[in-house]
């Protein structure tokens, strides 16, 4: 089987470093670039960390494009710094990386990557604020025909916010952005903190991860020791969610999710609860669904499948 | 033990006259006066519908005062003809009444009554959008240490809206009065659409209540067959909620109902989302609870509670 | 010729208090009563405000009633106190007044003031934010049918603002309440600061103001004297403009004025521009003209009346 | 001298043909390209409108780059068609251009055109919407840097608006591109409503523009017919106003105008006055300028100006 083609579009981040390293490791896929964007880091640092990531992963023939240093039209957020550290891994030190993003910026590299692809051909996974994709999608509305399907991680439709009472932290980091891309005709998968919060990796976990013995999965382990801290101080929980490996493991293995088709709109106007997704769950919705919303999980087979891939890391 | 000195702001509406009558015939309460608004029909039909319903409840004695006709700052919706008629109460005609509402207006009279009680003795049960509650807050700050508590039928936590994707429909016709009645320094609680839509009265209670027999049940049963056509209709559902029994039922027995303090926020500036409750359900909320929220309910018990109170009605 | 019947809502306020005295000394005006309401100081001082100008006057029979300490529906932005110092007059000491506020509050007052007049008759003018108007308005909206004219010193439909680079104070401390006030079915003038600022009241008029020698004149010298400093220190200015003392000279003699009948429609959207008035000023504006404006002053014919009235205080 | 180098962001439109011709045309300035925007009409339009422009001024070495067919985020409103025609040239039948625009879209080619520049020796001329240049900026924000001066017809500081009550047209076509445009680190000067609507073209001028016979001047009369009756249609006046060509010649003969450095916030929430223009006049502004106005131009100086150089076309 050929693998699918797939662009990579994250902000590392802790819970990206893990989906990357996955995906850069599973054989059912062809990581074709990553582009970067700001969120749980600035720019240039999730740049840094996404070349020191695919260099980790020997995988130097991946292009780096770096991407869009804030939001849209409004003025960024403080970045995530609390959860993922200053350097956006945790404190872990990788060192300055060999390789350098390209010239070309994420979007209009967007552009022409799925300009170049065949129809129907790439998939893009988006780990981050969708800020680079809107704005892909504002240079040359025609991606949108060509891209076999794009999943998000972020929002939430049943559920509290994270990164405010309402909001999930990508979304709300641009909700402009998000909503174009929602919008735009091409089909998305969204998996937000719905399914993301059913799955808790905890100390026992960890321990299992710290034993696997890889590079890797070493460097894997000490990112998260600082993400669980956080987790344990502002949630009180013994644990933390799996949020962007979630998206990457529907990808992989879609049985282990319910979808639902769903007309979701993001709060744009509101300066209180910004880049919350309401879905419309009436009977009669007042729109026709604009996504294919990830609405439960199998938490424990999604469990032992992400157990299986981190195993697979050297 | 002396009855609770309870005041009523209502917009009967279906539901409302259920909630009315069981009200005036509960011996644990004492109905000083009902206010009237805007909302399931316009003013001047629920003022109609307040007075019929006193007369048909043999309670002459309670003073209607007719409230605001709109809502306190934004231009009014569509009232909901379509769940209760264009009479507010599913086309049953029960003539004009004899009786008159006040000369005084609604939130006027509420200054004066609540001023002239006892500090703590005086709960208010708002049934509709908050207008008049709000506008009275507005003219006299210190009624908010008078009252003993609100009990407000209105918003949702948890769930989805029923009036649009987002809200529920009293939060939503004032959202701004909803805001203002919740962060008053009084006690509020909410019975939002997180336990109303617990319980579903279907065809089957719906024959017995028609074969109680008495003048007032066979009322409730005439208006709430109009009510089920149109959750049948609109909603697909074989049977409709109890929302402001639902409400009366808390003052009545709240140990049916599990409450929570939450800080809760009714979104004001969206064109899309306004009157949604959003509650700060995170570890840390940014602000303290302003609501006790009812977030699940013992709805059988709660059902049989509401049947033993019909079957007491003449 | 009978005098014209007059309310005034106010917010002493030094310029306020220069339009109060000249409105309780003139001949063609009957004085029936003060509201008062948060703006140029809160609520409480301008109350007390009120009742020691009302006795200053030697006009004890007019009724002061205590309005809102706050706006509508948003939070209260702080106090004009440097422009009119902590105690709203310029830091002259007039000691308590010995009357007091009535037990009722505006905006039931103004209902039932309103109602009582024969309709027609009375003429509201209205010097500081109109929340004690809108909130009479939704009380019982059947006043605005007997009220011959609402005078209104407030906005600026070809000028810059004063309290934010967009908005006039009066306006941008209650959009929402102005909104209602303009939208309502009365007649409204608007004396806004097209025609309030191009009188400047100079150290010159100010000799000749401290040389006239009345209690009241020297009253307001000393009130003056803290706000003209403020002209000086935050506009560069040598003198004051004449904001409500030009509204009620509106009402006495309107020659000295040209309006125009527009839309005006106040910005409550924008957390920048709230409070902004912005006409229409199009050949063939979206909407029929909602408020006739004071668009131009006979500067000099405006400053010799204002004279005149000054010299006649005592 | 060296012809200044200069970059054109267009909609044509009428006024936008006149700019361009005039510009083609200047010794002064050296036309590089030209990117093209919706606004007066559908991008597509626009964009064979411009082809055809240069090819009408034998410059078919200037490069056409196809822009954005909307605003950033919010819905497009209908085109200027009333003033321009459906086909953007007052229904005047160029017939299709024999060239093509570039395949590379508006934006990415701003970026690579402007960081390919050397510092400060481009001009930017923007005559329609600013979604081009604002996506510009978000791809890389370093574009500003490298740019000597952005000229942009649009907004209006001190007058009211012309596509609303409040709003210019082209700001009010995206506001939120207007804002970034005027935020960035880039010197811009805005030729807005204050000073091109004190030139009217009268139906004497022409007359005199279809006496000089030439192929491009006979163009441009005939669609300025299409204009000046809209002007008379819809604002009642008998000429039209000089937008776009007022920016041109405030390129090539800046004395003509007074300018001057003001802040300017783009109104961006507001549901009705979004794209009004506001600049902080007061003493104190509460932020420092970030945009050069032109408050006031001498209007025949630059009639003359104008007829100069339309006399000069072939």
């Amino acid at each position: 089987m050929t693998p699918q083609r797939l662009l990579i579009d994250t902000d590392p981040g802790i819970d990206d470093a893990m989906a990357l390293l996955l995906a850069l490791d599973a054989p059912e896929l062809a990581v074709v670039a990553l582009t970067t964007v700001f969120g749980n880091a600035p720019t240039a640092t999730t740049t840094q960390n996404a070349l020191a990531l695919v260099e980790m992963a020997m995988r130097r023939d991946v292009v780096v494009a770096r991407g869009a240093e804030g939001p849209l039209v409004r003025p960024a957020l403080e970045s995530a710094w609390q959860f993922h550290g200053r350097n956006g891994l945790g404190e872990v030190d990788l060192g300055p990386p060999r390789g350098e993003a390209i010239a070309q910026r994420a979007a209009p590299f967007l552009v022409e990557r799925i300009m170049a692809e065949a129809a129907g051909r790439l998939v893009l996974l988006a780990l981050g604020p969708l800020t680079n994709l809107a704005l892909a999608l504002r240079i040359e509305p025609r991606i949108a025909e060509r891209v076999a399907r794009v999943v998000v991680m972020g929002g939430a439709v049943n559920r509290a916010g994270n990164a405010s009472a309402a909001a999930e932290a990508n979304t709300r980091n641009d909700p402009e952005a998000a909503q174009i891309v929602f919008d735009a005709p091409w089909p998305v998968t969204l998996v937000g903190l719905d399914v993301t919060q059913q799955t808790l990796f905890t100390d026992e976990q960890m321990a299992w991860l710290a034993a696997l013995g890889g590079a890797q999965s070493t460097f894997l382990h000490a990112a998260h020791r600082y993400y669980l801290d956080a987790y344990r101080r502002n949630k009180a929980l013994d644990g933390f969610h799996i949020h962007d490996a979630s998206a990457l493991l529907y990808l992989l293995d879609p049985d282990l999710f319910v979808t639902r088709p769903l007309h979701v709109e993001v709060e744009r106007h509101s300066p209180i609860h910004f880049g919350m997704t309401v879905a419309d769950w009436r009977y009669s919705p007042a729109q026709p669904p604009n996504v294919e919303v990830c609405v439960d999980v199998q938490a424990e087979p999604l469990m032992r499948a992400l157990k299986k891939r981190l195993a697979r890391l050297k």
